[in-house]
């Protein structure tokens, strides 16, 4: 941990103050040093309080995402948040995290952007991505699974990421197969898994996940208004960024756990109490084929089970699905 | 083209010669300027006579991978080799590939080294890549095809390496599944086929080949003198690794059109014809698990279809073949 982030999480764990004197003895530096950093912190906008009596105490916290701070939040992680990086402005998130991972990046690496300005969906979808409005960032994953094992993991990230969205807000999300997920029918998050594999085995699975948390209606594109929402206008105050993506980042953590243990039936169990797609019609395209049908349920390795109109089973894996009103 | 590979084609089209005067006006440029061009050829080694009453002739070219000079030789290719980069070392020519995909390379882009540092093959063995010696390149692909697609492609792949062999040196191979190539039951060349992808589409695919052309025995190390082999040591002579690379591209290029355009099945009859894998007794491994059967024959995406001991079909797509005797 930096200084920084060692600072934040010494001030997050005393709620009612901390000396100087303690700090500087815990950070192993002078008590100028400490004022020095304390000084850097109240610039990014933390409301830091220093009373001779009570130390120094933390009163409030920007709505920004700063890597020290999300670090000092994480506290002890399994995989999901050991290594954390935000940048101001990006392409994609999952492009930075290409060229980390090429570079060494260890699993679970999270890179986060305050904008984007190439974010992307599924289907090579434009993503908007305002700056200091939503949670853009992408994990790092090296599973050692075949390349169908990917559907899983996105399985996973939809349960982590509505869990989480009700942790914050009370709001319980619906999930839309394979990657969404929407409140009223409208939706908050997306997650676009991409991967790095031989035939046989995965060598990176990157889960890019974008989420509009403090968007405002004109925020979106005059097209998107009807059908995607944030946090922000669901519950209609502003949602603190920070808390929800360290949020988000330890129900990650803990779902993965889950898969790779073996445990996928479980959240599947999940998945599928709040997975609006199944039950209902509906239409997959993949390219230039269209198929329609009823969703039944999720096979065990995450595709989607259709039963066709002449009363099949066909197992999907992608495609761009849309139910029908009903 | 550039000028290098502009001049080797010209002389390559005229095997009794070709005045100065005619290639200055082809290349558009002075006598001397074409003169400056021939002797750069030829300190790179191209034996190139220049006579009075010929003209400039091309009697020989040395045993190196020039990257104007592979241009030259491909001539008019539909997708693969419209563009080839040549370098002396690099640590694996997968590894440079992503970097130019990533940059925007187009689709049949080539990296061939020269010698390679961290060569490597499938479930992250290493592969030897002595300087000089062998063919060790990446072929760029964006087929728009889903992850098992890819699966198709090594196939492909395997089918033209094979081929490419035949011709160059009237040695038939045998096909080991999914990727390696042997004379003799020893391997000769080998396909690491990695890919980018989202869950339902294949962004890139990196086709990884490494074939042992002019190594001696002694340049394999002691632990695979008894399963690896070259050209040289099977035909006796050295081969010409630019004709050989040449020839190997334009079969792919043939193959990679054939399963683009829905003909699979014809290569997978060429396949079938030369896999020494099927009607085999193979064990397979994939990590712990141990699959033991008889290889019966190939599925319409690429997968090995194995006969278990209880007779039941299982589907293949990776881990680690072997053949027992028989």
């Amino acid at each position: 941990m930096t200084v920084d982030a060692k600072i934040l999480s010494a001030l997050r764990a005393a709620p009612i103050g901390i000396s100087g004197t303690e700090l500087s003895r815990k950070l192993n530096m002078t008590r100028a040093g400490v004022w020095a950093h304390i000084e850097d912190l109240r610039a990014l906008g933390y409301d830091i309080e220093a009373s001779p009596h009570l130390g120094y105490r933390l009163l409030g916290a920007p709505d920004l995402l700063h890597a020290d701070d999300l670090v000092a939040r994480m506290g002890k992680v399994r995989v999901i948040g050991r290594e954390i990086h935000v940048f101001q402005e990006t392409t994609s998130t999952n492009d930075v995290v290409a060229r980390l991972a090429r570079g060494g990046a260890k699993e679970g690496a999270v890179v986060f952007a305050e904008s984007q300005t190439k974010g992307r969906g599924r289907l090579g979808r434009k993503w908007i991505s305002p700056a200091g409005k939503g949670l853009w960032f992408t994990v790092l994953l090296r599973p050692d699974c075949p390349p169908q094992g990917a559907t899983q993991l996105t399985v996973a990230a939809a349960t982590a990421l509505a869990r989480a969205v009700t942790l914050q807000t009370g709001i319980v999300p619906e999930i839309k197969w394979p990657n969404d997920i929407l409140i009223r029918r409208r939706k908050i998050a997306g997650i676009l898994t991409e991967m790095r594999a031989e035939l046989d085995r995965v060598q990176e699975v990157l889960l890019g996940i974008g989420m509009d948390v403090n968007l405002e209606a004109s925020d979106f594109p005059e097209n998107l208004r009807r059908t995607a929402t944030s946090l922000r206008i669901e519950t209609g105050q502003k949602v603190n960024r920070a808390e929800l993506a360290v949020t988000i980042l330890r129900e990650l953590d803990r779902d993965y756990q889950m898969v790779m243990e073996g445990h996928f039936e479980q959240l599947a169990e999940q998945w599928e109490e709040r997975c609006t797609t199944l039950g209902s019609q509906v239409t997959i395209r993949f390219g230039q084929r269209v198929l329609r049908g009823r969703a039944e349920s999720l096979d065990s390795d995450g595709a989607l089970l259709i039963r066709g109109l002449h009363g099949h089973l066909e197992r999907i894996v992608g495609g761009d699905v849309t139910m029908e009103p009903g």
